[in-house]
């Protein structure tokens, strides 16, 4: 039986898994992402985090036929490395991110970006299944979008998917990219904390940072997020109510644009906030939606929190046909 | 040898042309689309643009091969309806247009949208032809968008290309779709005007009902707003500034969704106020582009104020083949 490694490097944390040849899951390890040091520290915690879910699968790194990468930033397939991963520590330049891994584990690596693998998993194996049209919309410390069309990815010159920085507000909120009225400027995870700090220097007042500590975190989680909503913070519910506003303009004109059959919604906040806040996002796209007779479904993502990680695996099985 | 007609329905003109095998055009015609009845207003005025067409390449309409239409609203290929033309008089509806044109001037009708023919236009005839993938932009009384990737269209559901509805200011001007802060609010010729006579009845001044009136027109045309821009009218300038901001903004956003390789900019403002603001457009859109060390290049749109029509052709073409 061939095992595969499958790992999602993201912002806040990394999730590898190690599944079979059905994608069954049959090891798993998270760790949180390094928010110091450079490329080669995430490396590390990445390696880590697969031998520790080879252990839980009653294996060595080694025997695994192939490990799969869905990582931000720009990635070559070819040449195995990512440029520019802004959300990760040091990550500026561009570092050989398969190699690195393949020097200290052994089996082949391939990348592909985060969230085109974690959409084709949905496709393939999650809540898209029913649908030759797709977007995928994960919605974590960023906003990315997975696009599939007849069946197949599509990812452009390479950085197709870019929901996250789709201009919902003309001279609005700055984005951690640099640039002003993104969607990412509102809805992004990261945005969302740096806003409530600002906020909370302003002197306004909420829980968030009271349940960060006690939580021993150093950054708002989407668990964090979840709880403050549940003891209705007003800070927290006025930033989640601007995200879902920003969220829903720009899948809706992403909507507008491809007429996709469905969107499905995943990301560390996607998948923790969960059913009501997917109602909510896909009624505050109705008024926006041009062909608002038949609103595509949004739904939630199946493979939840792994999604990333085996639709990684998705990929280094691609690859071992090749 | 095979002539074909094809005809673009627009908001404020209908052109027509009659071509050869090599899409060389043989006889032309344009009239104003009609501003008052119904649907069966808008054939007849079309019907009456094919037999002059077809005359000027010395031909009867009976001896066309086939007619294709482009057309906005809903279009159905296989029914030949259009259904919610909002730019065309009293058509909320659906009207059987092919049958219409059929039953009038003989030969078998084809009716596609008005932005997905243009664009096919393009990419086989026009500025398009050294890409693979392609938007194109139709900024006129509305703003549509045709999309081609790996060579072929992308229609989505039938309604997919809906650039104009994109929201880039959220809580924003209200669209003549009824809808609010989509680029057609801003950019829109309707939408212009619209804006430009409510500023008049607020008390500001502007030359450019005077210059519709000199031209005998009702509406403002692209001409119009050209004019009053050379004359540097202030809000004609203010208002087409207005416009190439959401624009830009809406452009950038698909780019950064889809990474075409190459964007194609027509419509009747479009190609009237050529590359001085084809360029504006373009630097306008750096600021929002995810990918801005290679924005794909904005181009004129090669065939110009005859792209819908022979795009239309084109299609009449294709149903020749099937």
């Amino acid at each position: 039986m061939k095992l595969r490694a499958g790992i999602d490097l993201g912002g806040t944390k990394i999730q590898a898994v190690v599944v079979d040849e059905q994608y069954a899951v049959l090891g798993q390890q998270r760790l949180p992402t390094p928010t110091k040091g450079g490329p080669q520290d995430v490396a590390d915690a990445m390696a880590e985090a697969i031998r520790s879910a080879a252990t839980e699968a009653e294996a060595e790194p080694a025997e695994l036929s192939s490990i799969g990468v869905g990582s931000p930033g720009d990635v070559d397939d070819e040449t195995g490395t990512v440029t520019s991963a802004r959300n990760l520590p040091g990550w500026e330049g561009s570092f050989g991110l398969a190699g690195a891994l393949q020097d200290e584990l052994g089996p082949a690596v391939r990348i592909g970006n985060d969230v085109t693998v974690a959409t084709a998993a949905e496709a393939e194996l999650g809540a898209g299944q029913p649908y030759s049209s797709l977007l995928g919309v994960f919605w974590g410390t960023g906003v990315g979008a997975g696009i599939v069309l007849d069946g197949k990815p599509w990812t452009g010159r390479d950085a197709a998917g870019e929901i996250g920085h789709m201009v919902v507000k003309i001279g609005g909120a700055k984005c951690p990219c640099g640039r002003h009225g993104c969607v990412e400027a509102y809805a992004g995870r990261g945005a969302m904390e740096t806003r409530a700090r600002e906020l909370v220097r302003k002197g306004e007042e909420t829980n968030l940072f009271k349940i960060m500590e006690k939580r021993g975190r150093e950054r708002l989680t989407s668990g964090i997020w979840a709880r403050a909503l549940v003891r209705h913070d007003r800070m927290a519910q006025r930033l989640v109510d601007r995200a879902i506003e920003a969220l829903a303009a720009g899948i809706a004109s992403a909507v507008n644009l491809l007429d996709v059959e469905a969107v499905v919604l995943g990301g560390g906040l996607g998948v923790r906030l969960g059913d009501p806040y997917r109602q909510r996002i896909e009624q505050a796209m109705l008024p926006h939606l041009f062909a608002d007779d038949r609103p595509p479904p949004l739904l939630l993502a199946q493979l939840g929190d792994l999604g990333g990680a085996i639709g990684a695996a998705l990929l280094a099985a691609d690859g071992d046909r090749r």
